[in-house]
């Protein structure tokens, strides 16, 4: 391979000639290997890329760069974003926490690059864009990378997961509404219990979808704050005056989303609670997610000796050994991405209580969790939702007889003939392998045109809104 | 010891004489002798004394149950909120996962109790107050024990939580008001950096504490929710019309707390994510008093071979074997209740993702879980408030040393001098063991008198709000 | 209430004076007002006994404390292990990280007990013992209180845990002797899959308790090694020559425990990685009980509409409102304990990552959730035994309907026909509704004869052990 | 892109033309587009590499396979160990919860790619080789995977963790020797406390390491054990006689590892506590390792204002905006990789808890976590020591001015003049800003020629081993 040299405020560095990245980033690649390279994920680097172009703007606007400078950091900016250097990020999650050595690869490429778009080779020459003073200008990496981080996870948020979990959610509403009249079973304690309908069931994922999403919604406020003007511990030093607040606009603008300056620069370093909030309600979701995907695989199961209240899509031969069978694959897909999300929940935690003064030295590990529950559970909704939730159907012939079956209907005899003799009537029933209707009546408690009236399934399910 | 039988619906039982439970409580003692006896909260029977009160009155106004046993039952409940039988409950968190053994204890006691106040002696005559058909009326253990879980952590919350919290984020607002102007180190990675204040620093703990005191608040619209109305199963079966609202109204009153009937009763019984919400704002707040906790002792450290830039109370001799040893050891308590915070939250999510079909039977170990932590966090933080937080003082004298020794101070020549050059400047001071003024000098990078007007720590902490 | 006057060196302390701890204790409680008094787990009090009697034994051996003073402190002990003085500990896990005040209040009430048992009346002339000079001779609380924890663990383990698991481990190892030719349909998935027997079924249960014991008594050699001799930092420090090896050696025959010093007290005041070493134990064997308890509840199901498979014991009404209910109570309270066991496991965790330096602050909260763990484990193991695991009955009926039902029986026909044939008499089967005997014949792969001898489900369970 | 027709039982599905794979593969990437492609680790495959392997040479050897056949499938088996066809495995974790797709996979490719070795064309004529009835024969997803699995995890466990964690402790080891007479204060609480050496202090992270090592290798024993031969749901249907021992001896053989098959295969599939208990022991490494890594950070803080007893290596430039920072990123890597592995652990154990009936559907993301977790701490380790650890240098200038200053040093006087007056003194000295010795003389307590026998810091430190 051919090497170039690079030099930063250590020394020199071979880097790959082909790379636009510099001496730093190399030195990274080197001190950590851990784990696959490019671990960083992406999503991270494109937050980078909107915040130096708009600390480029602002730095403009507040006379500290030439108009010149900024169109080129800006140009670099706007071919990342486009996924043009998606291969010039090398680094891994497992480097210095404050994400320093990230943030210094986005300022190399941009500065190598820049040099490029001047019409310069790289290496060549006095660059025309220093990393750190120029692309790095009113910025620190203890401000850069958590904002970068705040922007990767609100995008992911709003653009991955919310609309994933919607749409689950808006399938399941509209099941329930399609299925609001089947009355079945009710089951407690996975034993008989009294009828509702398969609506009514559905509706109860559909509630905890909705207050999962207003839980998700309620943590973007403070996602939305972003650190960038703190810079190297929250005071805001080498920064010129109201940059905070300006650049945060330009990353408002340019992302199209509500970003604004942290009110409180010290704590968006040295703490990172606003991820601890998000991923929260991430968890809360995967628990949500976890009983739904469960529930519906256990009244799929079957198809002979299951519950098979409902069937759901057939989208692959299930066995390698056994001939025909066909498994509730969607839902163990779901199902394995919420255990995912709930450990990861703890590693953010880990990470978010070990900050140390004025810098949480986690952020990469707190970032990159977070932003991979945020896409699994938007993914895995889709996937279910469009491969499973969908093609729902109740499988009515086992919903009735389970339904008529049930000694739980002696429920409905509580307000007739007291808890008791209720439970008397139940109880022999169950011994005698009989009928709650042939018992009642042979206790004497109600007659026949009595039971017939009192127990009926259908008006045992309230109100069906 | 004397024993009286109580029976129910499977036979009879031997109680203690002296005892207001009676069968099933019985049963429940015998059949789960897991860990200390009477582990359920006391706070989750509170709860159902309200709403066992609140039924009798919903109950009579919509016309099931008469005045008298309105007035009996409420009779009790109130003896029960005033603390007069709290060793009638003697049953464990680890009984059946609906609760309803612990319903069917406050059912019980109800009866009994009531059965002596209208003049009679237990187990003699008809009951006057039936446990099942009166004081569970209209009532489930599936919806009566998440009503009473909600309220007893709603209350929990706000009575202990958030005081509790909102008295340490005053003191620390305080603090950091007060040491606005004391210019100290920053120190990220555990390095020296950059300047700040010490009321900036304080300031982020505060900002911290606001962040997650509004985290909590934000859970409370869904633990407002009650399941009560919902019966077994989620339909409300057996509830008289409009049971659900009123009931709820009844319950807002008796507690003055704004508790509304949940808009799906599914949900409310099957899953319990309104507590792993409330949970997951309790851990948040765990994250950021661990930070805060442990910063504190880490400033506070030494007293001579530590970092040392603050003092705190010294409550108690701090070590059997070292004399005059003085300890951080409200710190110690409150990042050990923060362990413990963190690790009941997987067990409240863990209990939150395996509820099946119409009802989660993980209620008492999350209920219990959440209360614990609630409690905990409230109380840790009036203790190290009121013998910790409140006595934090500068030690003015270190902190001047530290920050006058710190090479990063160099950082204010960035903007003067570039980057490449400082970096030289604090290299060579450091490598010589000299002043970073010497070597700007020496260099010839500066003058004497750029150096002193460039480089003042006072100057590099921004503005002070 | 009437008050002594205690001292310690930082002066006076009134003390409840019907007590016989002193003024460090009643500094503990003023300073620690956080959840509920006494929560210091008594079985550390009884490993201090054992160490304080051990220490005195030493120390008089090796010469350095008298006779009288060894007698009397050891009468001391041996009256807290027989349980007369439970109510002289009122400390509460949220205090000092190291256990001080729990050491010293154990300190304290031996000394004032001592000076009673010497004939005087506490509070009046000079000690007869001193709680540091005596009682803490050669010890700091540093190095007591991780031996108590070791100690109180080691014994909860051996004395609890394991003859619980064991317990329940020899029920169902005799269930699955007892059921081995029982043949019901196997599931996968949730889904019917090929047959195996109830005993083959049970038997992966108790090899999961084998190999969970396994690695919990795998643990039991680091939880062997005592920290008592390393004194404040690990250097034993002001101990007499040969201490170490004598006192633990001591409280092996207090306890007959096969204790032994630990031979590095740096990592054993520094770091509690024994106590995440077996409490990562006891998460397996809760990991291996939640899966357990589970299938029991879903085999059990119904008794009309669920799995019904086998039958456990009904001990008490289930429901509140649906009379004649029985539930899998007992499955509840085991899974909720594997709940809070897993959770605590992340408690342990958090506080073992968190030592600093020469001690790990964190003691009492690892302890107490340690603790916890194990008697959870240990009760619920017996309780879900004796009241459920007993009790497992087949229901040959439905076991006998649901295997010869079952499509997945089609699987004894690759080995003759191939996957894709057997393939498509399954499909063919579950499409019509019909047998696969029906659909094997009318595709012309196999006669009825060849049928009846190849697919016989006795046949396909392998050899039973 | 140009496609061909690939069949499964299911139907006809279209293939990428260049690609090995066939219908499942397709239909499995295209209903599981959830995270990342191709996550499933490469590992499983290797891992089912050796099994399919070792399956066909069994085969071959009871006579159930040609020999021709046999040879085919290991030619494909050794291209694909030696990474020829890493790119033929684009299928994800989450899939379904067997890793039936995958083994799917693997079938596929070695079916179709021995169609080529044959000589044939891919789709064209007749499969050489049947994935269903000829890779897989003998074998069921069900028992594959898990055996793929712990193939994959063991080799990781020898070839990565434990060489990894075995260096670091050895250098640890080396440290410890090296400053074993170098006497610097202790701290506890963080506070001042009594001396010790810096090689003892080492020292108690290498015992962790030891422990943690003896932990991990305790867990191979269970992991050792393989499911192959329990085909569909343990009872080894469609397996030849002597197939389960035969099968594991040949992967023995072929990995040069001690597997052994598994003595419970209703066990091996239907519970992965192999993996919960592997993990355990990973986490417990994490724990130990964090606490390392945290106290080498603050050890070796400053330069200037903090501890700067120790220096470690200066490996990079530290901060964008701060010149001349050098931090302590690989403590921060490795840190970091702590966070990540113990919510990994969570992950694991919520995965392992829900095994339902006769499998357990999380095996892949289990799989993949334990995976995770086994290389990012052995690679962390690695780097840690190579860029760290290694150069690790005491400080002696600051390590002796801290040990001289300490008021600790006052415990030494304890067994002489008693642990009141000594605390006297100490407290006296803090009070004053004085030295020990002069107050202990100002006090009448000793004598300077006392003072200077009894309190020297060199003799407080124990024996060094």
């Amino acid at each position: 391979m051919e090497y170039r040299i690079e030099k930063d405020t250590m020394g020199e560095v071979k880097v790959p000639a082909d790379k636009l990245w510099g001496a730093q980033t190399e030195r990274s690649r080197n001190n950590f290997k851990i784990g696959p390279e490019a671990s960083m994920p992406l999503e991270i680097i494109y937050g980078f890329a909107y915040l130096k172009k708009a600390a480029a703007y602002t730095n403009c606007e507040l006379g500290v760069l030439s108009k010149d400078k900024r169109d080129l950091i800006a140009e670099v900016c706007n071919e990342i974003l486009a996924g043009k250097h998606d291969d010039q990020f090398p680094l891994v999650i497992w480097q210095t926490g404050s994400g320093t050595q990230s943030n210094m690869n986005v300022n190399e490429v941009i500065a190598n690059r820049a040099h490029q778009l001047a019409g310069h080779k790289i290496g060549e020459g006095e660059k025309t864009i220093q990393p750190n003073d120029d692309v790095n200008k009113s910025q620190s990496s203890n401000d850069t990378f958590p904002t970068g981080m705040h922007i990767a996870i609100y995008k992911k948020v709003v653009e991955n997961t919310l609309p994933g979990v919607k749409k689950l959610r808006d399938t399941l509403h509209k099941k329930s509404q399609e299925f609001k009249s089947i009355v079945k079973i009710g089951r407690t304690h996975l034993m008989d219990a009294t009828p509702l309908t398969l609506g009514q069931e559905i509706s109860g994922y559909t509630a905890q979808l909705d207050h999962g999403i207003k839980a998700l919604e309620n943590t973007l406020s403070h996602l939305s704050e972003l650190a960038l003007g703190g810079t190297a511990v929250g005071t805001g030093l080498n920064t010129p005056k109201g940059y905070s607040k300006r650049v945060a606009e330009y990353i408002a603008e340019f992302t199209k989303l509500p970003f604004i300056t942290a009110p409180n620069k010290f704590e968006a370093l040295a703490a990172h609670d606003a991820l601890v909030e998000t991923h929260g309600a991430l968890k809360q979701l995967a628990v949500s997610l976890n009983k739904i995907g469960n529930d519906i695989r256990m009244l799929a199961s079957g198809p002979r000796s299951g519950i098979g209240e409902i069937t759901i899509p057939a989208n692959e031969p299930g066995s390698s050994i056994m001939p025909g069978k066909v498994n509730p694959t969607q839902c163990e897909a779901l199902t394995m991405v919420c255990a995912q999300v709930i450990g990861n929940d703890v590693s953010v935690s880990v990470g978010g209580l070990q900050g140390q003064y004025e810098l949480n030295v986690f952020k990469p590990v707190m970032a990159a969790n977070v932003l991979q529950s945020a896409q699994l559970i938007g993914d895995a909704c889709i996937s279910f939702n469009d491969n499973c939730a969908v093609g729902i159907e109740p499988n009515k012939k086992v919903i009735d007889k389970m339904v008529n079956n049930s000694l739980m209907l002696v429920t409905a005899l509580n307000t007739k003939i007291g808890y008791y003799k209720a439970a008397e009537i139940a109880n022999t029933a169950h011994k005698n392998g009989t009928t709650l209707k042939e018992e009642a009546i042979n206790l004497g408690y109600v007659t026949a045109e009595e039971y017939d009236e009192w127990v009926k399934p259908e008006d045992m399910v309230g109100s069906l809104k």
